[in-house]
């Protein structure tokens, strides 16, 4: 209960569609149930900063079974885990563009993505995972 | 006046309980006087990424003889230890789930939780100092 | 397929039954597929430097699907893997310790032990993937 | 004049052959001009302490325009570059599986292999650069 190479691909394809529709390059990761990459893309003219976050995107979603989003609201400062940012060695991401991948309710994987606006990573993130 | 094999296991075993009860998968950590890792168990179903937080909250805890928790609360913006999120190479935790191992009215060591909410790392981690 | 925290207690149990045989005290750290830490313990008397050892050959063993022994026969100056033990951020461990856990011919986590000799690193860890 | 993403899909589609041909799950990674990351796949059952190390040959051939392989040759103790590996924070690789992509006589990117014998690796990386 994992993620395939065939099913990165099919979650990055699904991502791109909708990174080219908004017109903003994007940095794709997608991860599996160890939190371990399974593939990368950069499409040309996206952040190189990107890279490194939309790894740590995928891997923060699956390390605690949550989009990065939600994990950000509760990251805030005076928030219950405030703090969480400097843990783990920097992977740590707290902003919107990480998503987990499910298969029969449970969380197995995730896909992240870094290029745009937060409010752009989450909805390439989410066409991403809808292609799961 | 540490913390041995035989005592983490006595405070992971009070801890575990605590979690069954509550029904949330938990990683649990033990360290000693030193600072330094007794024990750890991740219950199945646990986050991955919350491996290394129980032992950071373990660590923090017995670091600066306190709990995570009340740490936390000295660490937020403007506040006085604001910042030390950032020290001792990302090992220092600010949120709940850490709490001291006391024999004699010292602190031996520490308990360090993460796998749920605050409330519920807290709760658990009491329970293992509790059990110690 | 996968180790769950029964499978690790049932391999750590066998390592410590062998490290008590010889006298040794050891750190003994089992990590399932995705090479996440499932538990760990330091038996008393046990080196301190050797917890995060114990740790990294559990997961170099199941990075690369192989013996920490022989991949550090393979990381000799000359051979073909020299330079591995630089790379993922320290995590490589290239000494005798670290054995592949299998089941159904195919490795599903590993076993990492540090406290002693290499030789009796080795069969301490042996011992624990013979109990798995 | 670097490395587009489809230049690089080329060139891990062309790496990905080979890999089948030999049967050997490999990570294969495409860097671009500025030794960033465009594109990386882990095949399904290569190890995952492969996904950095495909990362960081990609990464060290573009960085220093020359395979891997050579480089290791110069690295050895007593030879001209040997502490390299130690420098760039641990992103140095210096065996074989890493070769530069060029196009007019220029290296404008990398493409980097892990998963199997060095001479498996090496094979699968110059298929890859072949391909481009």
């Amino acid at each position: 209960m994992s993620v395939t190479l065939e099913d990165a691909r099919r979650v990055i394809a699904a991502a791109e569609k909708r990174a080219d529709e908004i017109g903003q390059p994007m940095n794709i990761a997608v991860v599996d149930a160890g939190g371990n990459l399974v593939a990368h893309v950069r499409q040309d003219g996206a952040w190189i900063g990107s890279v490194e976050i939309s790894i740590s995107k995928a891997w923060t979603s699956k390390a605690f079974d949550i989009s990065t989003k939600d994990l950000g609201d509760n990251s805030q400062p005076t928030q219950q885990f405030f703090g969480i940012q400097n843990t783990n060695h920097g992977r740590v991401a707290i902003f919107a563009g990480g998503v987990p991948l499910s298969r029969d309710g449970k969380v197995v994987g995730a896909v992240g993505v870094s290029g745009g606006s937060g409010e752009q990573d989450q909805t390439v993130a989410e066409a991403g995972a809808a292609g799961f």
